[in-house]
């Protein structure tokens, strides 16, 4: 749901931004040599070695022809590797990893490339693992739910895999046909099912890792419950493919739901949201699956640059919006929840108006209000956006905070005083209170960065909120850990990170503790 | 739910098997010095420290006064501890900590003492750390329902306190009046609601922890999403206090919900078992809240040496039964949903007979089918008792094996064959994949301890189960470890161990780590 196209995205920023990250000395080049000791582990290195470099038994390509490695689908991140590994199993992974432990070689650990901050591309020249090629379904346990699978299957395959047995993948994302399920684990992914399937340290049930040095964690039991020892899995569960490669994932699914329902509601306040959200969970609680929220900046802008499928429900624009999806086994039962609570809501005044959706397709019409959001900022501009956590009644103070404190910058554009900055709005899920929030600009230009970071970051700390709620901190924002976690913390995980990868391969110039 | 009259427990076993661990004499002894040392950090030392040494403004007492901290309560695992302190904040834990590592002083963290494997009591001398006079709530937020409080507060008080503002703790068990919520999380407790609102995994959001030297970790956030970072608090989730103490807890609570029903099934098979579980999920979805199961043997038990309040329900007795439970927030709704359950598994002949309850009492009377099953078996003789899980469609087949197994053995009691074990049966939450089996015999005896371990720790191996599902590893199974995790995987828990407490101060002798 987080998808935008690559054009409209801010290249430029990017560059000034993370192209000074000076590469790390101690590691050493790719070279011929080492490509060729790959080969021998490998039962098939013309399909497994893609190289912009000549002299041995794999596949030589353009530079250019590595770019969908080099770079992140947004075109903002970009690295020069040479070499492209694609292991058919976890022994050859873990070979691979052996090498590059043994000849000081870095590692970047790419699955469906989709993220959101740098994460999964290289920044120098490290070489490349794709976990593509490692995309078989192991087993599916239908009277558990359990599935065990390679780290290289896709989010939406393993969904239609489940869902043959009435199962479904217990998280879903925009990139869900693209993304892999070991990246969605690596980077503790969230996404819409996360209110009501909640966090992947919950319904992971095991792993299979290969470490920096080439030794395999065999983790991947299927036992919702384990109590014998650290619960060393969950280490690997957001950390970015910074400590290990995920190679194989044993994850719990949910039944799916028979019926799903969706209602949007006008509201006049960030208050009404929360009491909406209140009532909400009292009438619908087991059946509630997603609780959305969008400002009136932002629906104004998904109706002035609309997606495919967009129209406007409401007579009348209103201050707040809010999306309720509930999902259940029988539809009378959910309707006549819904219905309730509707009438709850108007008759009391909370909500000013609301939309319940009649079928299959005027669900879809009420989504796309709520889906079509970034694409629909991007079409005003160029869009600057935050991806953050803190506590939902702060939620939308932040909005506000940064419409004024743009206004005092002299940077917002007002009647009779042109300025850069055209809107800043917000929508998220207020259900886990996740914002994005976005600063529509004419252009990139340093004058609104500055006055956005680290203002923007420090105002998160003093609410105690999270700098990445979802997205993780890559590249992007690997120093901007302080701000959600105290220097202990920080140090801890240097450990952690110095106790899995004591030379530092994987995943380099990320996270915090990489560094 | 598993709470076993004192009087009933095998202290004779436990006598044999583990008064063997020798004190490890890098450890100082306690002495009056170092609890002057304690008294100038606390703020009540009196108050504070217990201890059956003299010299100091402490209260001192008769080494038997100690027993309710050297024992647990089972009276199944004995220390003899000289000193108990119970600091009033986490400051004041964090200093004792200092001075006991600058001391090489050893510590056990304890908290409600309901562990059932040794965890929570001293094995040598060590320092008792009860953390039972931090027991404030800090804060609940009614929107979100997250709550945030010290490590010792009751499970059950906590319950009650969001109990009034419509929410429920996520987990319920046996010795909820006594246990802390620090306890829970430091054992990553299970018990009957796991089902339905997962693991402790998924529902802390952030902890606060004093590492073994006096360091303090701020990780206390309420945020549902946080990708900032390696998730450090999940190390601390079932780490059964090797490696910090747990002293302040923040964590997601449902709603509670408004509506609960319970059916028992007399079924015909294991089979029959799974088979149900299946159509429950379908019917019952969402409402699931738990399914549980006892085999013929322990129904058997149950009618012959009843608790108060059970009665035989059926007119015959069958193989297996099952109890569902639902919880909902429109009882009509979850009625119309089991009732179509019921008649499906009636009319397909999947399950014998059925008994749905018609109100409150009903209710107590089905549950008490299941939660007096541990009482039962008490009563009918000596009893062992392994908390496993596995794949639930091998689950009653170490049950039969087991009794099997003793047959051959020569020890099961039949007729024309007196023996010793006099029977073998199971019960437990069959939709975790978790069993209770219970081996009822006429008295302790070497001969069964001899037949049973290791034989029943390498098939639950084979079929790649957990030796310690819910209940942690503590002293009783520190070392069957390998039997469900690789050497590998223990040598990195060991290295996480020393990591946190390079000292190996903090409850020694328990888990693998601390060896």
């Amino acid at each position: 749901m987080l998808l935008i196209r690559r054009a409209f995205l801010p290249a430029r920023l990017a560059v000034r931004t993370y192209a000074t990250v000076p590469r790390d000395p101690r590691f050493a080049q790719v070279t011929p040599a080492l490509l060729n000791q790959f080969a021998g582990v490998l039962s098939s290195p013309k399909s497994s070695i893609l190289s912009s470099l000549t002299g041995g038994p794999w596949t030589t390509v353009e530079a250019d022809d590595l770019a969908t490695f080099n770079e992140d689908w947004m075109g903002k991140y970009k690295g020069k590797s040479t070499c492209v590994v694609r292991p058919k199993s976890t022994e050859e992974l873990a070979q691979i990893m052996r090498i590059c432990y043994d000849n000081d070689v870095a590692i970047v650990p790419q699955g469906g490339n989709t993220g959101l901050v740098g994460g999964g591309v290289p920044v120098h020249d490290e070489v490349v693992i794709s976990l593509a090629s490692m995309n078989r379904v192991r087993s599916f346990d239908a009277t558990s739910g359990t599935l065990v699978c390679d780290a290289g299957c896709i989010l939406e395959n393993l969904d239609a895999h489940v869902g043959q047995h009435g199962y479904m993948m217990p998280l879903d994302l925009g990139a869900k046909g693209t993304c892999h399920i070991g990246g969605n684990v690596a980077t503790n992914a969230g996404g819409l099912r996360f209110l009501r399937y909640g966090s992947l340290h919950g319904s992971v049930l095991g792993l299979e890792v290969v470490l920096p040095n080439g030794e395999i964690l065999h983790n991947l039991g299927t036992l919702r419950k384990d109590n014998t020892g650290f619960d060393l899995k969950q280490l690997f569960i957001g950390s970015e493919g910074t400590i290990g490669i995920i190679t194989g994932v044993s994850i719990a699914t949910p039944r799916r739901p028979l019926a799903t329902n969706v209602a949007v509601f006008g509201v006049p306040s960030f208050e009404a949201v929360q009491t909406t959200f209140q009532r909400t969970k009292k009438h619908c609680a087991e059946i509630l699956s997603a609780y959305e929220f969008i400002d009136g900046e932002t629906y104004g802008l998904v109706q002035t640059n609309p997606s495919r499928g967009v129209r406007d429900v409401f007579a009348e624009r209103h201050p707040m919006y809010v999306l309720i999806e509930t999902s259940g086994s029988c539809k009378a039962h959910d309707d006549e929840k819904l219905q309730g609570l509707l009438e709850e809501l108007l008759e009391e005044g909370i909500v000013n108006d609301g939309v319940l959706a009649q079928d299959e397709s005027q669900v879809h019409t009420l989504w796309a209000l709520r889906e079509s959001a970034p694409e629909s900022y991007a079409r005003q501009g160029k869009v600057y956006k935050y991806d953050i956590s803190m506590p939902i009644e702060r939620m939308y103070e932040l909005v506000e905070h940064m419409r004024e404190h743009y206004d005092k910058a002299g940077l917002l554009d007002k009647p009779g005083r042109p300025g850069l900055v055209k809107a800043v709005g917000g929508y998220g899920h207020v259900g886990d209170g996740n914002l994005h929030i976005n600063i529509v600009a004419e252009r990139y230009d340093p004058s609104i960065e500055e006055a956005t970071v680290p203002h923007i970051y420090e105002w998160i700390r003093d609410v105690r909120g999270s700098v990445s709620a979802e997205h993780g901190l890559g590249l992007a924002k690997a120093n901007a850990i302080g701000y959600s976690k105290e220097p202990l913390m920080v140090e801890y995980m240097q450990r952690i990170k110095s106790l899995f990868d004591p030379k530092g391969l994987l995943n380099p110039y990320k996270v915090s503790g990489s560094v």
